[in-house]
C-alpha cells in the first residue's frame, strides 16, 4: 500500500517522541543581515525606501501606496454578495466571542485602607500585517481587527503587500472596511514591519504589531522588539494534531488533515489514532479526497512529511499531545469533554466530529491567530488581551499607611534602600504631628 | 541656587517634549556577540559552562550550585523575626491582589449550536531570575513567585547569582521558601538565562523566563525568544514620574523622587508641577533629605540627569504623561481619582499623598515588575496573566454546523482553500444521508 502520510509509528516509547515530532528546522540561508538592512533603510529613508522595496520585491512602482477611499468603495462593490454576507456573519460571531474578553479587576482591599485594582486600557496605536501570496487572507483581517476594535485602540493601521496589479484583494479591503480600519497601506514583508515600527512620512509608527507572515516578516517582528515595539507572537508554519478514537469517521479525519496540509508544504500534520487499521482507513480517504483539490501538490508534499502515531492508551496520547503543544488540536473522540481537563498545551481545540478546524479558521468566533511551533506551551492566541495593557492602581489612606508603612520600612531597610524607607517614614511622621 | 534636579522647563511646547523626556541610550559596547557566546557555551556544555562562568564572573568556584535544603533552613533561622513577619505580610497582600486575576471566560454560544470558550491553563515550567548586586531583591521573589504559584505552574525554578561567599542572601531564600519555590540555583547573568532556556544536567529547561536584570540578562532574554522561550518583558532602568499640584507636600514629593533616584545612576526621575516655585521647594527638600541616605552618591548622579517640568494646565500634563508612559506614576493631587480616566500609558499608578511608590515596590499587593522605557504603551506589568496561557475551545453540534458550515465554505472558497471547504462539506453531506 502506498501511504500519503509516510511516517507511521506504533506505540512508540516516550523517549522517541521528541525525535518523531520534531518540527522541521526552517533551514535556508540566514536572513537576519538582510532583514536588518531593510529595517535600517526604512528607518533612515522612510517613504523613499518603501517605494523602492515595493518596486523591487512586489513589482509595484508607485509613489503613493496608501489605499484610497475610492479603492475601498470599488472593492465593496466588486465583491459577490454571498461572500460579503459570509464575512459579515463571521465578523458577528468573532465579535460575540471577543467582546466578553475585556474585563477589569474589581478593587481589592488588601489591608484596611489599602485599595488596589487593575484597569484594562487599550494600546493606542497598533499595526496589523496581512500577508499576500496565493490566498487572500481576509479572514485574518477580522481576527486581528475585531479584537483591536473591541479593545478600543484609537489608531489601527493595516499593511499588506500589493498584488501584481498594484491592488490589495477586495475581500481584504472589505474586511478592513467593516472592521472600521481606515488606513491601509500597500506594503509587504520586512519593510512593512519596519514602517509600522519606525514610522515613515506616510505610515504612522505604532506601539504593537500583530499578524502572520513569512520568515522575513517574522524575523523583522522579532528584531523590532529590541526597539521597544511589542509584537503578538513569533509565527511558524501552521499545524494540526488530530486525536481520533475508533468511533471517529476516517473521512472526516482525512478532510481535517488535508485542510491543514493545503496551507503549505511546511504545514505540520499529526494523527494520533488507536491502531494501524484506523490509520490505513484515513490514508485511503486521503487518496479519495485529494483528487479534487486545486492545491493537491502542496498537500501531498506536506503529508509526505507528516506523522501518524497509533497509541492505545488515551492518557499516554494526552501526554504526547501536551509534549507537542499543537497550534490546532482536533479531539475526534466520543467523549471529548472528558479530556478537556487534560489539555495543557494547545492553541485552539476543536471538540467532536462536527467541529472541523475550518470553523475556527473562519467563523466559529474564536481567533485563528494562534501559537505555532510549540509556543502553545507559553503563549496564547490573539485575543482582546493582545490589544490592551492592564495598568495597576493603588490608593492608600492615612490609616492604611499606618498599618502598611512599617512593613514597607522593614523590607526597604533589608534591601538597603533607605530612601524607600524614608518615603514612608516622612509621611508617618507627618501624620503624628 | 544649586539645584539637585539640573533640568527645569517652564511650560515647554509639545514639540520639545520628546527631546526633554528622551530616555538615555544605554550606550556602552555592543554586548550581543558576548551574550551570544555565553548562550552557545551553555547550550553546548551545560553544567560545565555554568561552573566555568560562575568561577569567572562571580568568583564562585564550586561544582555544585543548587541551593540545598540545609542552606534554606539556615537562611530561615538566620533572618530576623521582624523581617520575616514583614515579608509574610507583604506576601499576604500580594496573594490577595493576584488571586483575583485568574478568570476563565464563560462559554459564548456565538450561533445556535456553536459554543466557544477560553480556559486559563498554567504554563507548566517557568524560570525566575533575581539579580544580585548591592541590594538583595527578595521582594522580587514574591512579585514573581506568588503569581506563578497562583497561576498553578507545576515547575517553578529560580536563578540568582552567588554572593562573594558563595551563598544567596537569606532573605531571597526565605521569600522563595514561603512562596513554595523548591529548586534554586546559584547562577547569574546571561548564563542563568541560557541555562533556564536550554536546560543543563542540573537546571531544567523552562517555557518562560521572568524577572529583572542588567543589560546582559536583558540581551540574553531577548535572544532566547528566538529559540521559542517566552519572556515577561524587556527591562530597562527604573522610572518614576510624579505629578504634583500646588497642594502637594514638597517633602513627600522629594522623598518619592529620591526613592527612585537611589535605585541606580541611570534611574529616570521626572517631576511635573504647577510652577517653578513648587519645583524649588521640592529641590530644597531633596537637599535636606539626601544627607541621611547611604546611597546618596547614586541618588545625586541620577537626579543630575533628571527633569522637572512646570505645566500649568492639567490636561496638557496628562498628555505629556501619556507620551512618556512612565513605569511608576505618582498622582500627588487633591483629586487623583478624577484623573484615572485620562491615564492611558503607565505601569503602576499611586494615587494621593499617602501612596508612595515604595508601598507598591513592596507590599500594597500590586506587582512591582513593570514595563520601563516607554514599554508601558504596549506592555502590562507581571501578573497571574504572565504565567498562564488561554486556550480556546469550540464545540459545534450537528445543527450548529448546518448553520455555520455554509459561511465557512463560502469564505474558504474565496481564500482558495478548497480542502477547508471540503472538511465542512463532507460532514454536511454525511448529515444528509
Amino acid at each position: 500500500m502506498t501511504s500519503f502520510i509516510k511516517h507511521f509509528y506504533d506505540n512508540p516509547p516516550k523517549a522517541e517522541w521528541a525525535k518523531i515530532l520534531a518540527r522541521p528546522n526552517p533551514g535556508g540561508a540566514d536572513i537576519s543581515a538582510l532583514v536588518a538592512d531593510i529595517l535600517v533603510a526604512v528607518k533612515e529613508n522612510g517613504d523613499e525606501a518603501i517605494i523602492d522595496f515595493n518596486s523591487r520585491f512586489d513589482g509595484f512602482a508607485s509613489p503613493s501606496f496608501e489605499v484610497t477611499e475610492d479603492e475601498i468603495k470599488e472593492a465593496v462593490l466588486s465583491l459577490p454578495e454571498s461572500l460579503k454576507k459570509a464575512i459579515l456573519s463571521a465578523a458577528a460571531n468573532i465579535t460575540a466571542f471577543h467582546e466578553k474578553q475585556k474585563v477589569d479587576q474589581e478593587p481589592v482591599e488588601t489591608m484596611p485602607g489599602v485599595l488596589c485594582w487593575r484597569k484594562s486600557v487599550p494600546i493606542e496605536k497598533v499595526g496589523l500585517y496581512i500577508p499576500g501570496g496565493t490566498a487572500p487572507l481576509f479572514s485574518s483581517v477580522l481576527m486581528l481587527g475585531i479584537p483591536a476594535k473591541i479593545a478600543g485602540c484609537s489608531e489601527i493601521i493595516l499593511c499588506s503587500p500589493p498584488q501584481k496589479d498594484g491592488k490589495i484583494h477586495p475581500a481584504i479591503l472589505f474586511a478592513a472596511h467593516i472592521t472600521g480600519i481606515t488606513r491601509i497601506f500597500k506594503v509587504g514583508g520586512a519593510q512593512a514591519i519596519a514602517a509600522m515600527a519606525f514610522g515613515t512620512e506616510t505610515i504612522p509608527a505604532v506601539y504593537k504589531i500583530a499578524g502572520p507572515g513569512n520568515r522575513y516578516v517574522t524575523e523583522a517582528k522579532q528584531s523590532i522588539t529590541k526597539f521597544g515595539v511589542a509584537i503578538d507572537m513569533p509565527a511558524g508554519p501552521s499545524e494540526v494534531l488530530v486525536f481520533a478514537d475508533n468511533g471517529a469517521n476516517p473521512a472526516f479525519v482525512a478532510a481535517d488533515l488535508l485542510s491543514q496540509a493545503e496551507h503549505g508544504e511546511d504545514s505540520q500534520v499529526v494523527l494520533i489514532c488507536p491502531d494501524k487499521l484506523f490509520f490505513e482507513k484515513v490514508d485511503i480517504e486521503i487518496g479519495k479526497q485529494l483528487a479534487s483539490l486545486p492545491r493537491m501538490e502542496i498537500a501531498v508534499k506536506a503529508l509526505h512529511n507528516s506523522v501518524a502515531i497509533a497509541i492505545n492508551d488515551a492518557s499516554i496520547a494526552m501526554d504526547l499531545i501536551n509534549d507537542y503543544a499543537p497550534e490546532h488540536l482536533i479531539m475526534a473522540l466520543r467523549n471529548p469533554i472528558d479530556f478537556v481537563h487534560d489539555i495543557r498545551n494547545a492553541g485552539s481545540v476543536f471538540l467532536g466530529d462536527y467541529t472541523p478546524e475550518a470553523v475556527g479558521d473562519y467563523a466559529s468566533g474564536t481567533n485563528h491567530t494562534l501559537p505555532t511551533n510549540g509556543f502553545a506551551r507559553a503563549f496564547s492566541g490573539v485575543s482582546v488581551d493582545s490589544f490592551i495593557k492592564k495598568i495597576t492602581f493603588q490608593q492608600v489612606s492615612q490609616s492604611g499607611l499606618t498599618t502598611l508603612g512599617p512593613i514597607v520600612m522593614t523590607m526597604a531597610e533589608a534591601e538597603r534602600l533607605e530612601a524607600h524607607k524614608q518615603a514612608v517614614s516622612i509621611r508617618l511622621d507627618n501624620l503624628q504631628l
